[in-house]
């Protein structure tokens, strides 16, 4: 079993890894720094352990401790902290819906080889919702799509908000971030993939003309802006997914879905 | 130009159709009584004029009054209340990202025959979360689908957030509520639609199997429980699209986009 440790102050310095969730910058600072994410909800902790990943520290109501003892008993040395669902709220800052929360310490990215050897690449360029990256993972992960690569701008996928989205799928999906996006681009089309560029441009050739053979890389740019042109240029292929006329565009993550759909893998 | 109310006491009651946006059983009932619904935004509030909804009243803060002006010139008797950002969230409850509400009476929907004239009906059953069916009514309009239909308890595709994530095509795509969902669903079909079923049910047939072209109609469930089985027992096909191992489903938009694209309809 977990140390367990009754929350008597909310101000209690050992809780500051759970504080102030809702602040996306600070929680991207603290995650860097310490290199912790946080899981929330038995079914996402649960998929955190079954990734390997370690813990740090626990958040539970009475009620959560006793159902996540299974997990807790794996871990005789990590604080594990019980309070009321009221406690953890003011805490976190947020309404707790399962009275549950972990921070965990962030697992090892895969190497770029070990990444690379998929034959489907999801790449996203610039994500800001946390929500449009998440359901992505669990789009990409659901079609059998290989590995993600987000660029360096892009939206954290261990980000509280986007592993909730993608139902814990971004603790399955193997992923890295990039060091440098036009280096990693050519990393990737060097390894012998096809970099096919999503766009709204006129000149981009309907996503059912692209062979679904060999290896492919799906590029995604921001919600708003799209893919910026240096992505663009170094695309080989530049799709666009046939819209009716007076409709504008898809939402970054209804296009995810239909191209990684029309693209997906073969069966092995 | 509409009628100029500056605003100066947020408990107006002639504020009261804006009041308490938040809230959307009180909203429900609002709107039902009053036959209303509340477009937030300056695109959106363009869409409900071009689509030819009637406004009941504005509520904006003097910059939106100036850029909307050729807007409020059209409806000489329709309040307009203007108010500062800070008063405009007071009255509403959230914060109006885009300084502009207006509230407008619902369009009289399509008749059946209307909406039954098309190819392509998307048919949503017990949706709960707005950002999903607005998403929903967003890819339907995108790729071609020529209307929806929701069932009796499905969530409103007028409601606020609804429309806001459909981008304002809750206001073009044609639409309509079941009266009695195994009624309508058979009248569907005697109009000689094939119903189409979303399923995760192991005797489901693979979404790329079924023929492309005749009318078709997909029924979409809700979010936790699917449809429930009086609907699949009416639907002619059981589709499911092939999940990866380990992965148990994909989130309703994003089955909603990929089967909305497999079975969209051919270019006239």
């Amino acid at each position: 079993m977990a140390l367990l440790i009754p929350m008597e102050d909310v101000a209690d310095r050992r809780l500051e890894e759970f504080a102030r969730l809702r602040d996306s910058q600070l929680r991207t600072r603290l995650e860097t720094e310490r290199g912790l994410f946080v899981a929330e909800g038995e079914k996402i902790i649960r998929r955190a352990v079954e990734a390997g990943c370690r813990p740090s520290a626990f958040l539970l109501t009475p009620r959560w401790r006793t159902t996540l003892v299974d997990v807790l008993d794996g871990f005789p040395d990590v604080p594990c902290y019980v309070g009321t669902e009221a406690m953890i709220e003011a805490v976190s800052g947020f309404h707790v819906h399962r009275g549950a929360l972990g921070t965990f310490h962030r697992p090892a990215p895969p190497s770029w080889a070990e990444l690379l050897a998929t034959d489907r690449l999801v790449v996203t360029q610039g994500l800001v919702d946390h929500a449009n990256l998440g359901s992505i993972v669990r789009i990409a992960a659901a079609l059998g799509w290989g590995g993600l690569v987000v660029s360096e701008t892009c939206a954290d996928p261990l980000y509280r908000r986007s592993i909730k989205a993608s139902m814990g799928s971004a603790l399955q999906l193997p992923w890295r971030r990039m060091d440098d996006d036009t280096t990693d681009l050519r990393r990737i089309r060097e390894a012998g993939f096809t970099l096919v560029a999503t766009t709204l441009g006129d000149d981009a050739v309907p996503l059912e003309t692209v062979p679904p053979g060999g290896r492919l890389a799906l590029l995604l740019g921001n919600e708003g802006h799209g893919l910026p042109d240096a992505w663009q240029r170094e695309a080989d292929v530049r799709v666009t997914i046939p819209m009716a006329r007076g409709v504008d565009s898809l939402n970054v993550a209804a296009a995810a879905a239909i191209c990684a759909y029309e693209l997906r893998p073969t069966a092995p």
